[in-house]
């Protein structure tokens, strides 16, 4: 049986530069991806990036999410922090915010989805409240997605909150043996054989292989799916392709 | 002849706290005010301060506009910069939109006005270009107004623009003998007799004495007037009581 | 026996506004305190407030130490962040060479001592590896101390790498069952009859009662022992004299 | 006449990347130069960096300069900003300060010199009293000198205050017909032998050619003589390779 019920995407986080710092090559990575994760300030991007990152997606036709992330530009979002709920609610709803503004402006809405950034994402997986704070901040009744791992807090608080679900994959980001993202404060690099058989379990069978080498499933169940790629990981570009092939002749597989 | 058609009212700068430091005595004007000018997080402001200034404001029936400033908390964006126009545009998007999501948040919409705040607001009283970039990210077609110096650029931009411009007086705020405003980065103690004569002049005459002696005319026009009282002025609500009553009389006399 | 085998002083958090942002009453505090921790411009203050603080702490022969925080200005630096022992010695010898070169410019050096702030000093009460990494940032063979609570992974580490280290006892913080303290984001009040029972018990008794209601002893040892009171604490100027009065009526029954 | 009276040098801005972000490729500049210029937290730069750049240049012999900015990340420092006079003595002296506990702690100091980042450079290039106060803050009586433009403010104040003054020339920078330099908000690729040309005018005659065509004159005078390259210039390696060798020979000619 397909793993994922519907055609699996791609999703990539762009717009993480900051003022005169580039971090990924977001123009070459546009035509091979689905859904753009748009860093909103905190973790990375400022207005002027937000601005052209969202200019960028509509011109590729690229759904555009939020990707707030912790007050943390120096730590890229990727080091944990004590927040309190109504500290995570607002500025997941500012953050939020201010991309909808560009949209808006930009006429390219409505929002797609949110994803929470790198640690914010980790804490958000494992702790219910942290997590229930982040999604409250999500607008309701406008059909905003949130993008997260299946099988953990994520999956539920969505379902509790009634608001619909994007089962991720991941491309360049390893599994811990109790089912967890082994999150790195800097992408290492990932042989290309690597890529391609990490993606391709993923997509084909719906599973990974953890670091402590056991096979761990993913439970998509009904889900849409999206694996996603960052675009700070060494290769990226290598990464974004090779994983767009195996989807792409997966899809034309399953929903030809 | 009344110097203004209208009734006139009472603005101020609220939110402008920081993580645990507070600036003005928020609640205790919040009864006195009808236009609130809300702290962005860049000069001022945080989100969970952002947060419960619209809940405040909302409870008390207050318009809420932005009060975007430039990305200088240090000097609670009183100090120019110079930044392009592209960077004006989308930085001022950026605040807008995030004011925005808690407003859509709290039901409490739409967004009433956008006041620049300090150095920027300096800037787009004097320098087109920075006022059409500032202006610029401002929502068109929902009526959101602009809160400005009648008989500077920001007038004539907002007129280009079809934007509502709402006229503004400054119970703590001196002009120069050119017309201008005496922006100070520490606001100065006021005597209350002296906040009297300078409200009383504007409202009653139109008019103000500058710091070089001479009587300057405010070209209101027939533009709505709001008064301006800033919460970081020592006295602050003493000051605002003040404008309020003197506001009051003048609006009985004239409005019955 | 006498609980400290010499004279008790008081240390107080000084320079915790950031540009506009007033913290505590600075100068009112000044009379009363033997040590100044001046923040360095992360968790609180600025260049401008450092150097002014600096100079105020030499008028009153106040003895002058560093009081490095996290990276988190809006938290004031009060919320725990998960940083690798290289970026956390990094930072501390930042912020302390930051403020050693105003002292250096004022003549009024050298540095007395190093007092992490919130969420960075319960980091280092509670773990050895966060422990080392800040202290490895404190000048060596200079007589640099640190202040710490006595019988916590602190105390172990100052010794281990040969720092003199100052026992601190708190006028404004409760101590929780465990011997920890209970670090507040935002400061509570403090009754004046509640300060004078925390600071006498602590001063006469070497001990205090812990919010679970059990006794605390404090082990004070040989080391000097210096109060500590904050700046941002409602009615620090209160609590700031019941100290210096007890402290000092202590130190006249036992140094006379 | 040789246009230089020492051995001409060459120095480069370093250590200007931030948190995961990189700037430019440190590590294979460091064998092509003299001078460093560290920058210091301000416009770029962060604790672990400066400390990794610290070592770097120490491991390669490199004299160790501040750099220091204004504080403005967003802008790499690069946007001109209205300061006090006492905020910016106070901001210098903070980064030269913060830069000097990384050289003590690592053993390599004492610093070599101070040069102000970008817009404030060019600030304290045109305005004296800009000038005074970012000098005011370099550490007097310890022969730390400070690099700048000949013929401008810079050398001016500089001798009235007993700073030792080295005179820059720029492999990456154009100059005004008036004689000051064209600040690039992102640098504008060379061609090599655009380069090649500029640097070797600069080392043969003391001369530039300026963006409206003129010729202008470098009045090095006396003063030592170190040539500029930036490590955010596309193609920065090659400028600095060619710099270096253009410079090597002149230097063998003239200092054999």
């Amino acid at each position: 049986m397909a793993p994922s019920k519907h055609r699996i995407k791609i999703n990539v986080d762009l717009g993480e530069g900051y003022g005169n710092y580039k971090c990924g090559p977001d123009e070459e990575l546009l035509p091979f991806i689905d859904h753009a994760n748009v860093a909103c300030g905190f973790h990375a991007g400022d207005p002027l990036i937000m601005q052209s990152t969202v200019h960028l997606c509509a011109a590729h036709n690229i759904a555009i999410g939020a990707h707030p992330g912790l007050p943390d530009l120096q730590g890229f979002g990727r080091r944990a922090m004590s927040l309190t709920p109504a500290e995570l609610t607002a500025l997941t709803r500012y953050q939020i915010g201010a991309l909808t503004g560009f949209l808006d402006a930009a006429g390219c809405g409505p929002l797609h989805h949110v994803k929470p950034h790198g640690a914010l994402y980790g804490m958000t997986c494992r702790d219910r409240e942290v997590c229930r704070a982040v999604y409250e901040a999500v607008p309701k009744g406008e059909g905003v997605k949130v993008f997260g791992l299946a099988g953990t807090v994520q999956e539920e608080v969505a379902g509790e909150m009634g608001l619909g679900f994007v089962a991720e994959g991941y491309a360049d980001v390893r599994w811990t043996g109790e089912g967890g993202l082994v999150i790195e404060r800097v992408k290492s690099p990932w042989a290309p054989e690597e890529t391609r058989a990490h993606v391709t379990a993923q997509v084909y069978e719906g599973a990974v292989t953890a670091v402590t080498g056991e096979k761990i499933e993913l439970p998509f169940g009904d889900h849409e799916v999206s694996i996603c790629c960052h675009s700070d990981s060494p290769g990226c570009v290598e990464i974004v392709k090779a994983t767009r092939g195996i989807v792409d002749q997966w899809n034309a597989e399953n929903f030809p």
